[in-house]
């Protein structure tokens, strides 16, 4: 049975929020993975049920990682906290997967420094699942690498595909480019370059540049763009619901349109997606919002055992690793 | 009286529904500014009325920029065009303001020619006005320039304060830079940069970092940014109301939320702000979305008047020409 390694210490709510997913998961997914919650003993004491289920079992770590401490600093004075057991649970073989809503950057920290990276790969993207009217898309990276060079967009390209067939089933998922217009002469000289890269890369599907009007649309399954823009468009989309509905709710009764409203809520939620992996590291790391309800939670814990039971990574290694006919491409590339 | 010049050719649903917004304007506002309609005399003649009003006048142009020309080589090669036409008045001094729903790199390049820049101003940004909740805010650059310096974007912050200032009586508009975390240090290396010399400008009302989900709270009046990203935002921002607006049409009956719908679209509406002005040239010139309806035309017609009557230029002049203080500043900067 997969093991789930849950930092319950990590984000907002933590760590009732956390809990409330946890038990949520075992109880609608009886008997299919185990999930660990790794926290502070006493804290979590508190917050169980005085029967805990059979699917969740309880790892003591003392320490706690502040979203303000630096985060290489805070894994190396805080050996004993949530994070850094609970990654150290997937170095050592006791666990498959590992969640956080704790610091992003101590997560991907720690799950480098602990799991190390798929060979090849130079740096994680974290991947966030855009809803659309159809499919949603991953956008790749979502804000954990800004200024990242063509070379990197490219690995992000190859790590977003992988991810998007394992988690969604699409054979060949589309590949598209964020700019400033559909030419492959637009956009400044990093996009211009990662046009070129995509383009002549034959193991991607790549469908040329994506405007951010057609964003929403599901022109494309993967979206790739530097960690800046991808971070404020992540950031802005989420914050355009409550924008709306407030226009809405200031016009109209809620009574009479609450459920369409409802609807928009749950669509354009990303805590449908329950949580960003971090693509790249050799391991299933998945990294929540901090403000992540039970919800997303719940759904994040459903992620990783999806990812767990895929074989992603060891997918990202057959297709990005030495051997790979990506990997020769990229020495090519980088010869250049 | 003031005079408009109009590109009557310029956009998509040219010259009719262009000529649509001129009369609709001159009837609003009557006997306060007269319009210059230039364009080829044939096409305008058959869709304006057999009684012209007084407000609007025919200024022939012969040719006309096609959308995917090169702007340079267009406004070259096009001497009878309605832009280089159009500007030419201004450059005469036979007009006071041009507006154009055509190629906008045309437009800023025969904008450049003819204006001429407001002495000390390095480059035009073009800066379009984002709907929020309470007052709209300007985000500066909104495409026209990709990979800006920080002292590029500096003077943007200025040229974005004069123009909100002039247009909506703000006395001291706060300035935000859009970035991916509050701190001094997040970002990349030309935000960190940018950051530094907006915090050091006295003259500037600056009110730090704005992340993507805080723009639409209005928590400041001019956003500042690289074109990439303003591009990729304000295209992003047009398509979401569509979106969320089908969510809702495929979940609830039109009759029930009908008007909730339609304060949606005039909120979130481009057009309600009719075109956004490009700040630095030594003139009133303002661009127009190439879709733009009558009404959004009818109100970058507004636009243009409130720029002539406020004396947005001069006042562009005095706040960054050279014996500015502000001037002064930029000089010690650059010369670090």
């Amino acid at each position: 049975m997969h093991r789930i390694a849950l930092d319950a210490m990590g984000g907002d709510g933590a760590p009732r929020v956390i809990i409330e997913g946890a038990l949520s998961a075992v109880r609608e997914w009886p008997n299919q993975f185990k999930v660990l919650l790794v926290g502070v003993p006493e804290s979590l004491r508190s917050e169980l049920p005085s029967d805990i289920p059979g699917g969740i079992e309880v790892v003591p770590a003392t320490e706690v990682v502040e979203p303000h401490e630096s985060p290489v600093r805070a894994i190396r004075r805080k050996p004993d906290s949530s994070i850094v057991v609970g990654l150290g649970l997937l170095q050592q073989g006791a666990a498959d997967a590992f969640i956080s809503a704790g610091s992003t950057g101590a997560v991907m920290a720690a799950s480098r420094l602990f799991l190390g990276m798929v060979p090849g790969v130079e740096r994680p993207t974290v991947g966030t699942m855009f809803p659309t009217a159809g499919s949603p898309v991953l956008v790749v990276d979502a804000g954990a690498n800004i200024e990242t060079r063509p070379y990197q967009l490219l690995q992000f390209a190859h790590l977003g595909s992988v991810y998007m067939r394992d988690m969604l089933a699409l054979e060949t998922p589309r590949v598209g480019l964020l700019n400033v217009g559909k030419e492959a002469s637009k956009g400044d000289t990093r996009t211009v370059a990662t046009h070129r890269l995509l383009q002549e890369d034959e193991e991607l599907n790549f469908v040329g540049n994506i405007e951010g009007d057609t964003i929403l649309e599901g022109s494309c399954d993967v979206l790739v763009c530097d960690g800046f823009v991808g971070n404020v468009l992540l950031k802005f989309y989420e914050s355009v619901a409550g924008f709306i509905s407030g226009v809405l709710e200031s016009h109209l009764d809620p009574e009479t349109y609450g459920a369409g409203l409802k609807e928009v809520y749950r669509t354009v939620d990303y805590a449908e997606y329950g949580g960003a992996p971090l693509l790249g590291v050799n391991g299933v790391s998945i990294i929540c919002h901090g403000g992540s309800s039970a919800r997303a939670i719940k759904n994040a814990i459903q992620t990783a055992v999806t990812c767990v039971e895929s074989g992603m990574v060891a997918d990202l290694a057959s297709e990005l690793g030495p051997t790979s006919r990506t990997a020769r491409v990229w020495r090519k590339i980088r010869r250049r």
